[in-house]
Parts: C-alpha cells; structure tokens; sequence
C-alpha cells in the first residue's frame, strides 16, 4: 500500500509511505523495520533521485519505507526542517501498529543537505532514529555555511547519546568535501559511538543509489554498493532478520562509553581507574588484579594500550567471568561519569 | 503510485500495479520497462511470496512491476489463467502511455504453477512477453498432471517464436524435479532460442526471493542472486539503460535461425547448403568460397564444426564484411524456409 | 613452494605443484584440499590461459593446486591423457602426506577437451576425484569425435558412482555447443548425481577465468563467477572450511539412490516399493503407514509426487524419526538393489 | 615459478617471489604489475597470515606478488626495516626485465607493523611505491610508540609527494585504534593525495584475508572484500588491464595540487589567486572572466565552494575548453608555489 500524507499544506511537507501489505503466508512479518529517507537539495529543492529510488531499494530489502518532503529554506527556514522530521517520526511512531512498525527499529537515511538533516536527527532529535545512514552529508559549519548561513554544524553537535551511523562519501566530491565525512567520523570517535564508513576513490557528489541510470560515468563501481551494505550493516546493528525472528546483534550502539553520564563495563580501564569514590569500591578487586598480577607481567607499551580497552575487552584476560563482568556493570550503570 | 485493479471480479483476477512517479529531475526516464509477476501455488493459490516482494525488487532496479492474481482452479479452470495473463498485457499495454511503459521491453516472471503460466505466455500466448524469467517452473506433462491434470506441458509448445527465457531452480526440488527445467531448455536450443539457466546445487521449492525472512534453511546461497542475475541478462537482451539511452543489446532473442519461418544469416552454414532454389543462388559465391578454398584447407572434423555455425559467424572467416553478410540477410529474410 | 614434476619425459607429461607453505600460526591448516587443473586445447595443445591463472585462482582460496600438462593426441592417442590423469592423482595420492593434501577433498578441474578428460576421471577413472569442474566441457560423442575422432562419450559413461558435478558454459559457445553440458545434465539426473551447472547468455569458447586480461569483450559478465561459485560449491559438499575444522556438508555426493548397487534411504519409495524379498521385510512399517494412512488421506497427484521423494524426504511427514530413518538405511545398504 | 631471495642472511631478511610464467598465448602480458607485501607483527615477528594468502590473491588477480620478510626489531632496529624495503624494491626494479615486471605499476601492501612500513615507504622512501594498501596500519605516534618506542609516526610524514592510498580497518580494533586510519585520512585530505578508505563495523585486529580459515568470528563480512576492491581501485588509478592495453585512469595520483612544489591546473582557484607575479600573469584572462562574469552572477556562499574547485573544475563553467585549461596547466608546471 503507498499513500502521501501531508504533514503541513502551508509549508508543502509530505510523508510518502511505501508500506508492506500484510499476509497469512508470513506471520513473522506483521512488524517490520521502517527507514525514513530525507532527499537532498540544499534545502533549496528536495530531489526525487534521492526519494523514490532509494524508498524503493529499502522496500526490497524488507523495509517499510519513508519518503519526507520537508521544508524548503525560501518557504520556512531552519529549524523547520528538523520540525519536519519530529512530525514525521511522530506519525510513524503513532501508526506503528496499524502500519507493522517495529518502533526500535527506524532508521534515517540521508543525502548532502538531508544528510545533515539526519544528522541532526541523529544528535539532537526529540525522536532520535535507531540509525543513521549519511550520504555524502554537509557536516561541518564550513559546508553548512556555503548552503544556508546560519544552520547549526553537525560535527558540533555529536556526544555519547548520538546514533550509530553509516557514512559514505566519494574522494573527489567537490560540493561537499571529504572533509565533512572525516570530522564527523572523528567525532563519533571520540565519543565512544559505533559507525562504518566508506570513502570512494572517485564519483560526483549527489550520486544517489550510484546506478547508471541516474548518472553519468565516471563514477567508482563500489559507490553502488553502499545500499546493499548499509542494510547489512543495520542487520549486524539490530540482529540479522531470520525465519524465526532476530539473531543477536554483531556489536552495539556504544564502542566505548567513557562520555556518557554513568558508568558501565563499556568504559575503558583507564577512565574507570581514574574515578574515585564508588567506582573504586566496585572495582576494587578489578584495580588489584591488574596492577599486582598484570602490570608487573606485560611489557609497558603494551600496558597502555591494554588500559585503553574497556572492561568486558580486559577481564576476560585475568581470569574474570562473563558472570561477574555483567554484574560489574550492572553496578557501575548506577555511578554517575565524573569525566 | 501503487493500484489495484479488478480484471475480473467474479474470478477474483487482479491486477497490482507498482508505477513510479514521474519527475522532471529525470527526462530520461518518462518510459521504463516493465515486469509482470505471476506468483505459484499449484493453481490453487496465488502465493504472496511470491508476489510483492519480487514486485518491489524489480522496481528498486527501475522497473514499472505488476502483480498478476489469476484464476485458480476451482474458480475457474485452464485456460481461464492464460486469458488472465492475455488480459493484464493488454491493460499494461493499453495504460502504456500513461504509465510509461516500454512496450518493447515487458517481461514475465513466473514461480512454479507461475512459472508453468510464464512459459505459456511465452510459448503460445497473443501477447508475448519480450522475456519470460522461469522459477522452479512446472514445465513437463508429468509434472503439469500432477499439478492440474489436462494442463499443457510447455516443453511441447516451445517453437522458433518462443520468447527468449531465463531459468533457475535448485537440484534438489522434489516437488518440481530438475527435469523440468533441464526438458525445456533442450527444447529451446533445439528451436535456436537465446536463453541463461541456473540450476543451484541445493534449496527447496518455492523458495522465492531466496531472502532468509522468508525461508528457513537450508538454501544454496547463490540462489539469492536470481534476481539481479535476470535483471542484468534482461539488460544485456535489450541493450543496458544508461543516462543517455540504451546501449547495444549483448546478444539477440534468437541464436540459430533453422527452424524460423524464413532463412536469415542467423541459419547455420549446414541448413543454408541444404536449401534449395532462391537460397542457391543468394548465396553461391558463399557457396563457392567455403567448398573450394575452406574445405579443402581445414581437417574433415572442424569442417564439421564450421558447418554448424551460423552466416554471421562463418563468413567473416573467409573475408566477407559485415555490409556483405547484412545483404545476404535482408535477401535471405524474403526466402521461405524449407526445413 | 612451487615444483614442476615430470610424469613422462617421452610424452612430456608434467605435474605443475602449487604448494602452501606450513606455518606454525595456522596448524589447523597441515592438511587442505586439493584442485588438478586440466587446461583443454582440442588435445592437440595445453592452454596456458588455462593453467596457471586457475592454479593461483584456487590457491588464493586456500587450495594445493596442480596443473597437469598430458600427453598430446599427436605424441601419444587417447587413453594415454586418461592414464597420464591417474599418474597425477596418484603422484598427489603418494605425496599427500608431505605436502599436506586431504586426500578426500581432491577435485578436478578441466576446460573444453580437458573438460572432456575431466569428465572421464569423474566417471570412469580408478582414482576418482571427489568432485568436478566441467568448464564447455567435450561431452558428447558428436562434439568429442570433431576433437579427436574415437574418443569416448563421457554422457555414455556416467553412472550411479560417477563423481558430483558443477558445470558452465555460454549459451552462444560454437565450439562445443551447449547440448554437450546439457545431455550430461540429463545423465547425473537420471543417475542421481548431485550437480550445479550454470549456462551463462553469451560469450566465446575458451574463456579461461573470464579475466578481461585473457578475452576480449562480449563475455556475459556472470560468467566471471564460476570460479568463486565452483569453490563455494565444494565448500557445501564438503562442508565450509572454519577456523576450528570443517563443517557439516549441505548436500551429498548422490541426490537420489535408485541406480546404485545397494539400497539405501536415499532410493525414492516408489523403487523401494517395487522390490521384491527383504526391502519388503525391512519397510514393512514404512509401507503399512504409506499405504493406510497416507494414499487415502492425499490427493492422487500428490501422492505420485511424494512416492518420488527418497525415504529421507518421505518419512518425517507420517512420523518417522532421524534415529528410525538411520536404522532402516543401515539395514537397507545390506541389500543388493535389484533394478 | 617460485623463489626465496635472501637479501640479508644475518638479519634474516628474505624476499618471496611469484612470478608469472610467459606464455607465447598472451603476449599482451609480458609485463605485469607487482605487489610488495609486508606482513605485520609489531616488529617482534612477521605473520604468515599476512603473507602467502595475501600475495596468492594478488597473483591470481594477475599481478607479479613478492613478500618482504623484514628485519625484526631485537634483530636490528628500525630504521633496518625501511633500508630492507627499499633493498626489496631495488632488487625488484633490477630484475623488471627479466621477471616481466612493469616499474610503474609497484604497489605496496602492508599490515598493522607492516602497515607502518608501507606508509613509511609511501611517504619518505627514497623508492616510493605507485600506491599503497594500508590494513589497519600503524599510523600514530601514540600507537606506534606502543608498538616500539621511537618509531616515526607516519602522520606527520605525509606531504605533497605522498603515494595515493587504499586504508582499511575494523572500528572495534583495540590494538591499532581507529584513529590511526583517521588521522592519515585527514592528513592525506590536506595534502591533496587521492585515497579510498573503508572502515568497517567490528572486527578484531589482524584480521588478514578476512578468510574464514584464518579468523573466528566475530568480523564483519564486508571486511573480506578489500583485496577485490584494492585491485579494483589500483586499476582505477593505473588504468584497467585489459586485452589490448591498459584504459585511461579514472583518478590521477593527486587530487588537489595546492601543497605541490610547482604549481597546475590541478590547484585551487582559490589558491591561485592568492599567488603573486608569474601565475597572475598566466592566469589573467581566468581572473578577469571569474571576477567579473562570475562573481556577480552567483550567490556568494556558491562562489566561496566554487573558489575550492580546482581549475579543471572550474574552468568549463566559464566556457574555456580542454586545450585552453592544458595550455594553462603546462604554463604553470614551470612556476614555483608560494605557499
């Protein structure tokens, strides 16, 4: 079934929705995951070669998928757009049972100017997606500047409650520069968030779902894949789909959770020693092994990089149990972070 | 835009339209080609497997796609399924301006009882497909009996006009055993009809889309690579869609022309010399120049071999040009075949 | 470590070894499987193209590769190739344990007449290989007798012990047309062998790994996968090659038992059925519970179909357990098939 | 043919060589291009691992493979590794004649400590590779001195001359974090150097191949696509091999010439204009159309992103045609860069 609500006549706002048709053939489908796909355009236009096609390849993937027409600069500038999104999300979430929504499972897709729409969906939405997929997005107050002066700059905007994210970009854009891509990555980094990405050797910017209908060569062959590979990536994020339901997640949200407000076995070693109070009763025991038995075993240089690992990474090789890992954490997710 | 049309309401036939929205960001595009989904289910359902999912597949590669819910057996018996197929290509055919369909490029794909529906449609039909892309498909008289007793066997229908057609099955199929396929793929070489066959080591019938959501294992891997497969020989047939147009096809809809209505430079040297009168004297300097100096010069078994090839591929061995091969084509194309 | 063995100085016959080194890192890869490669060349040559670049092909995966250049029709007539294939596999056989070899997971590779070589090692060889790549194969007695005039009909040769199978060729090969690969397909169905083949659109004989270096333009680009196909392929017969050993096979050597010597529960019931003494005795309880519960329960034509599934494929549906199936198969393999 | 070459018999440093045999067949392939592997280890060792599977898949991918088995750091420390390098590719330069190797085409790949290796020869070698593949490399000075103290960090030896480079990695990586593979990214982006990166979602360090045989899970199966896509991008930077010759690049070695010695059409307008003397003399009538039709014609946040473009991009907007933009390009060849 496809239908277009309009989210906001005076603003031209509408939700496209490519949703499944339900069946007594596969009862294990009645909730589905969504995507909700944000075309770019420099906020000036929204392009359907970023819209339909893109809906489209998701929808074959299993996806119930979203197509948001939001805001343009000329009619209500931002953050209206990031309104757009909020509404969207909302109506999503509202016929989640209606439509077979799995409401953790919604992510964003975004391209150049609706990748910095999703990236800030990402970071500072009400409604954050599960996920974000960033196509060669205006990341940086540089890139977002040359498009509309004024819009916040995603890189800024990143901490340890940003989405997981899914970044792909070519090498010799020249629209929105690498740059964006690298600093954003840079970002997640830093703070602790899992993501992927691929930087192509060649392509224009604004290549879409990289087929050749929509382009003229010259465009990297691997382009083409960062569909493919971005739905494989949210399978590992969220656990494969099966027959019988979903696998176990192949990593999660958090890489590293130094920066987030409490504590956890996802913290590395090192910010966990340097806590005081609470923490260093949980671990006291922790502390102990590592400087007596291991410290004085492992070569310096090795010492530091081991103390960057985070507590499930370390333990294991000192003998704790996956047991007693978890109730570690369980205690430390009540400790508040003094960064 | 998605719809469905009623073709017969009192047999319940229907036809689902998946037709992508025009822009004016893409020209190019106003007229696409299309794909007519005919699901399986024994003639005694219409499975949904089989349906949607494949539908929205075909149009993530740019397909206008069409799912065609036929007459089953207790509503109404063979051949009411091939008057519902007959019905939906002149509904697509009639809507294609419209819609923006290719009339030349309408392809058909069916599974099992589906499948045994395509391969009517591209044996016998009024309305042939451009392709037909065969699943599994119920294709001999044994298995056609088991099927529906008294339906036709399309292994005995394949002629010289038959559509050029795409199978694939799993070796270990016990409901549609591999002789199916193996039969009418003789058949379509005996007839000279361009074809592609994969026939993947293990996987059970029905197995659709080959997507783990719906399919419990164990399936071949390389069976989920059926439908990109067929989407790039539909292009190599009718020449690959690029932003400019369409490129050259790879390969044509028929390989040997011995068994067409009238001869061409696509017959074989061998069945060309065994013509008699008009085609005599076409083709005497062809004649000459093979039984003087080619004879003579090449030993007795590749002579044998050479004999097999068509015009096209022989004569450039003995000097002729491409101008003079087409000549002989456009005369040989007024001359009755004399099988 | 790499070695060229001379088999026969006379007939300047080689064995070309690609040999792993052993590392002390990977112990749990002292042994691995092994590929022979035999390049075709109408036996009146040994193509380099086909050679070496497989060898590295296979290696690369993981793979003892050799290459067996054999005796030319002209130094020495048929069998002296067939001969000159026993030598290798028993040079491989003598050595195996020095170099590693498992000497269960040998297979064959050959290309057009060494396709032809191939599939009379895979047929009627002493030292069998455990599976075969049949590359445009010279498989029947028309295309074999334009090779070499007398050569044998690998199609007249295959039988209930012949070697499982993964064939390709070009739909437009007019070399050796695509009935050979077809009529040998026929043959392992009506023989039970299990098999894989893939008939790709279009492209010339003799196109080696289908590497653009080796051909020149139109080759259908699937056609580039078989090597990568043909090795997943014996993962799934042998079982995939893990980091810990070996996992379990997804298909067996044979697909259905009826044409071997003994039974077994891989013959179809409708063979078993019709045998007369002991297999009655044994399936007595088999019969009883087809016969009364199921035929009066299921329509005829499914019935034909299910008496075509082996015992294995039958029995779980009236309620037979593994344990149950694996005694009546142990008692049935003590009992001459009587055809 | 196969063969060790001991380049330092005390320090224990060898060079493995597989090279392609000639064959009169093809011709076309007298000359190959080479990959120099460089197994990792943190210089305490050289992983087979990284070794022969590597150089393997590149030998079957057609190129000439060699493996550099390096002096180790209690053996002789650095900078013996890089003097064995560069004795590695004079010995292979020596011998490009004889063994058929094409001395433009010498690429390197490397990893972790061997990754470290490979980016030193790719920015400070006196024998610089034409490209290098750098798997989750050494890059960082935090991390190479946890390797071994007092390395060079190859972060800070990037500049304009630096070879183009292909950078995987896992983002779960915990002995050779992330960061390394960003901040050479980053660096490569300021100085205009060509690059493809792929970072992955999880995986654990060392990862090789990715080849099941070598790795337990967890790792992300796209991470066992970067040999494929490194030989597909090296085709892309040389040219694709193909039957007649070698294709035109799709990339050149520099993105961005703005950090060059002499200055080019490969500059930044942006850049160019900020130069004094000679260049503006060469440029004048650029300047004139830019400043005057230009600027007033576009919005300034376009014109401050069209001022980035290089001249080879900017220049057919404003209607100079190829010849025009070459003449410019070898005119400014001759003139130094005042940075």
């Amino acid at each position: 079934m496809q239908q277009v609500l309009t989210l906001n006549e005076a603003q031209n706002v509408r939700l496209t929705c490519y949703l499944y048709d339900r069946s007594p053939e596969y009862t294990n489908l009645d909730v589905r995951p969504a995507i909700l796909v944000i075309p770019g355009g420099g906020y000036h236009m929204c392009s359907d070669r970023e819209a339909e096609p893109i809906a489209l390849a998701f929808a074959a993937a299993g996806f119930h998928a979203f197509v948001l027409r939001y805001s343009l600069h000329h009619v209500k500038p931002w953050p209206a757009p990031l309104a757009d999104y909020e509404q969207a999300m909302e109506t999503i979430l509202a016929h989640a049972e209606e439509w077979g929504v799995d409401k953790e499972r919604i992510a964003v897709v975004g391209f150049s100017a609706g990748g910095h729409l999703a990236a800030c969906a990402a970071t500072i939405a009400a409604h954050k997606p599960a996920a974000a997929i960033l196509g060669y997005a205006v990341l940086t107050a540089q890139t977002s500047d040359q498009c509309v002066e004024g819009l916040p700059a995603p890189v800024d905007l990143v901490d340890a409650d940003t989405a997981p994210c899914f970044l792909f970009a070519t090498r010799t854009d020249n629209v929105v520069p690498i740059r964006n891509t690298l600093a954003f990555e840079q970002k997640l980094d830093e703070n602790g968030i899992s993501f992927e990405s691929h930087i192509y050797s060649y392509g224009p910017h604004g290549f879409g779902n990289g087929g050749a209908i929509y382009n003229q060569p010259p465009l990297c062959p691997r382009a083409g894949t960062w569909m493919e590979d971005s739905i494989c990536w949210l399978s590992e994020l969220w656990g494969a789909r099966t027959f019988e339901g979903y696998a176990s997640p192949k990593f999660g949200r958090v890489y590293r959770g130094d920066k987030h407000a409490y504590l956890s076995a996802d913290c590395s070693y090192r910010h966990l020693a340097a806590q005081q109070g609470k923490a260093q009763e949980i671990l006291k025991a922790v502390f102990e092994r590592v400087e007596t038995g291991m410290r004085s075993n492992v070569p310096s240089s090795t010492m530091k990089m081991l103390e960057g690992w985070t507590l499930r990474e370390l333990l294991p090789l000192i003998g704790f149990t996956k047991e007693e890992i978890d109730a570690f954490d369980e205690q430390l997710r009540a400790v508040k972070n003094a960064l």
